[in-house]
C-alpha cells in the first residue's frame, strides 16, 4: 500500500489523482490533502479517502472547513506555512504535487529534502530550480516521477534504455486552440476563446499556457532537467490530435513513442503505480477511429513564448525562473482582463531582457530573481 | 567483438546485415556466409569481410566459386547439408538467419541446439515450429532477436517492461500495393504489379506476401511465439506510411510504439547490437516532412490470407506449418505464372481445410505435415 499526500487535491490533477486512488484502493491510501479555497470539495475528499491531515491555503476559511468536518478527527493545517509543512512530512511514500505555478516549487523541495519521492505535475519546480532540485535529489536519494503527459511519455520510452544512447527528445504539442488562427488575429484573442482547449481537460493557467504554447517551452526546460539533454537536443513537433504524447529518438535512428487517449489519468496512474502498468479500464485508444495523426512545425512567429523559453534555457542561471514568474503573472493579468493575449509574451520578453542573470544560483538567488521579476511585471502591467 | 554467421548473405537481409557490419567494424566480425547461387557476390563478400567459411547451396557451383576465391584460404561448404552444418556451429556469438521460406526453419533449430543466439529474419521458423523452438531455447538458454521491423518494434517497446502487463500487441502493416484496389480487380493482378512494394525494399517472396497480406498473418503467428500472447490479443492495423512499425498496449491503456524510416538496417542493427543503440547515420525520420500517419482496418475480404493465418494459429498443432508451406509454394507458383493472384489464398485454404492437424507436434510431425502439404499443393497447381 503506497501512502500518498496530494497537493492541490481539488484542482484538475488532484481530482484525477483521487479518481486513480479510488480505482485502486488496495494499492494506494491518502494521508494528506491540500487545497487553496474549495473547502466543500476538500472536506468531501478528506472524508471519502480518510485523510489524516488536510491543509487549506486561505487561512480565513479554516473555521468553515472545521465546521464541515465537525465529526471527524482530521488535522487541519492552514496557509503557506501549513502547505510547506505538509509537503515536508516523511510519513508517506509519494507526494503528488498538483500545484500550479511558481508556488509549487518550494513544496517539491521540501518533499525531496524529506527523502520523499515526488509525482510531479508542477512543471515550475524544475523550470525555476532544476539544478538545486537535482542536487537535493542526489543528496537524499529521491526520484521524480513526471505526471505531465509529455514527460511521462519520455520516461516510459526510456524504460530499460541507456540515457547515453538518446539522440534527441521530441515533445509533441497540440498547438493549442490558435494553431490555425492567422497571426493578424492574435491581438484580438479573448479569454473565453483561449480557455477552450481542443484536447485536454486542464486548469485555467495551463490552458492559457497551451494557447500561448509557453506550456511547450516550459516542458522543454523541464525535460532538460528530467532527462539531462541540452536545449538543442529537445525538439517540439506540433501534433494536433495529442495521441502521440512524446517521443525519444535513439542514436541508431530508432524512435520510441508513447501514445494514448488524451486522459491525464493514464500518466497520473503510471506515476503513482510505477513501475507497474496496473490494469485499468480508462477509455481505450482506437487507431482506426482516430484515422490520422498529423505533424507540423511550431510557428515561432505566432508563439514567441517557445523561443523565449529556449533562450532562457540556453542562458540558464536565474533566467528560467524569471521567465516562469513573468509568465505566471502575465497569464493571471490576462485572465483578469488587464492585458491582451499578445501582451503575455511581450511582458515576458521585456522582463527577461532586463534581468541580470545569476549563474549557478542558490535557492536564495532564485527567490530574489523571482521577487525582482514579480515587481517588474507588476510595474509593466500597471504601465 | 561479436562473431557472426549470416545465412542468405546475398539476399535482401543478408546484404543489409553486411552493410551494418561494415559500418561497425570494431563491433562485429564475420565468420560464415551462405548463399543460394550468387557466387560472384558471395565471393566478394567473403573476401571483403574475411569470412572463414562459406556455403553455396547449389552444389554444382562449387568449382566456379572456388575459382573466384583461388588465392584465399576459405572453407567452402555445399548443399543443404553444408548449410545445416554451418548453421549448427558454435564458434560464433550470433547467427543471422536471413533465409526465406520454410527452408530457414532447420538452420534456426540447429543454431539454437548449438547454444547460439539467433537474429531471426526467417519468420517461417517460428510459424512452423514455434513450440519446438521454444522448448529448445529454454533447454539451451538461447535467445531470439527479431529482425522483422514489426517484431523488432514490439521487442523494443517491451524493454524494461513485464510481459504480464501487456494488454495486446498491435502489428502495423502498410496494406501492400493493393490496399486501395477494388476487390473486383484482384483476380487480374499481375506479377509485375504485385512485386512493386510501396515502402520497403525486400525480396520477391516477402513482397508477394505483403501484397496478399499473408506477411501480416505470418507475423501474427510469429508474434505469438516471440511474445507469448494468444491470437485474440494480437491485432493488425493497416498503416500505409510504415512509420509506426508496431505497438504494444499495456494494461493501464498506455501504448508504446517504435517508429522509424522504412529501412531494414535499423532493426537489423538493433538485433546485432542489442542491447545497444549504436550511433549510426542511416536516414533520419522527419515528422514534419511525413506530415500525416493514417490507420485503417485490414480488409479481410480482399486479404483472406489474414483470416487463414489467424485460423491456423487458433487451431495450432501442425496447421501453421501447413499454412506456411502452402503459402511458400503458392507464391512460387504465382511468381512462375502458374496461378493467378487470388489463387494464392484459394490454394492455401483448400490445403489447410484438408489437413488433419496433429497437436503438440514433434519436429518429425512438422516435417511430415510439410511434406504432405507440399504434395497437396503440387497436385492442386497441376490441377
Amino acid at each position: 500500500m503506497k501512502k500518498l499526500t496530494i497537493l492541490g487535491s481539488t484542482g484538475s490533477i488532484g481530482t484525477q489523482s483521487l479518481e486513480v486512488v479510488k480505482r485502486f484502493q488496495d494499492e494506494f491510501s491518502v494521508v494528506g490533502l491540500s487545497a487553496r479555497r474549495n473547502i466543500e470539495l476538500l472536506a468531501r475528499q478528506a472524508a471519502a479517502f480518510n485523510a489524516k491531515t488536510i491543509c487549506i491555503l486561505e487561512s480565513e476559511l479554516k473555521d468553515d472547513l472545521y465546521a464541515l468536518l465537525s465529526n471527524k478527527k482530521i488535522e487541519i493545517l492552514t496557509g503557506r506555512q501549513g502547505l510547506l509543512d505538509l509537503a515536508g512530512r516523511d510519513d508517506i511514500d509519494l507526494l503528488v504535487n498538483g500545484l500550479v505555478g511558481a508556488a509549487g516549487m518550494q513544496p517539491t523541495i521540501n518533499a525531496v529534502t524529506a527523502g520523499v519521492n515526488v509525482a510531479l505535475s508542477n512543471k515550475e519546480s524544475l523550470v525555476m530550480a532544476g539544478a538545486v532540485i537535482q542536487d537535493l535529489m542526489a543528496q537524499h536519494d529521491v526520484e521524480l516521477f513526471p505526471i505531465d503527459s509529455e514527460h511521462s511519455a519520455i520516461w516510459q520510452c526510456l524504460r530499460g534504455e541507456k540515457s547515453s544512447q538518446i539522440r534527441r527528445l521530441i515533445l509533441t504539442g497540440s498547438g493549442g486552440p490558435f494553431r490555425t488562427l492567422p497571426l493578424s488575429a492574435f491581438s484580438s484573442i479573448t479569454k473565453a476563446r483561449a480557455l477552450q482547449h481542443p484536447n485536454w481537460n486542464m486548469g485555467a493557467k495551463i490552458t492559457i499556457d497551451s494557447a500561448t504554447m509557453m506550456n511547450k517551452g516550459l516542458e522543454v526546460i523541464e525535460a532538460h532537467w528530467l532527462f539531462g539533454l541540452p536545449a538543442d537536443r529537445i525538439d517540439i513537433v506540433v501534433h494536433p490530435q495529442s495521441v502521440i504524447h512524446s517521443m525519444v529518438e535513439f542514436a541508431d535512428g530508432s524512435v520510441k513513442a508513447q501514445l494514448g487517449v488524451p486522459d491525464m489519468k493514464i500518466p497520473i496512474q503510471y506515476a503513482l503505480a510505477y513501475p507497474d502498468h496496473l490494469p485499468a479500464d480508462w477509455e481505450r485508444i482506437d487507431f482506426v477511429k482516430i484515422g490520422s495523426l498529423q505533424f507540423e512545425e511550431p510557428d515561432l512567429k505566432k508563439f514567441p513564448c517557445i523561443r523565449l523559453a529556449y533562450d532562457a534555457l540556453q542562458t540558464g542561471g536565474t533566467l528560467p525562473a524569471v521567465l516562469n514568474v513573468a509568465n505566471d503573472l502575465a497569464v493571471t493579468a490576462f485572465l483578469e482582463d488587464k492585458i491582451g493575449f499578445t501582451g503575455i509574451p511581450e511582458i515576458i520578453e521585456s522582463v527577461i531582457d532586463r534581468h541580470e542573470t545569476v549563474m549557478n544560483p542558490s535557492l536564495e538567488d532564485i527567490d530574489l530573481a523571482a521577487e525582482w521579476a514579480y515587481k517588474k511585471v507588476q510595474k509593466l502591467i500597471k504601465g
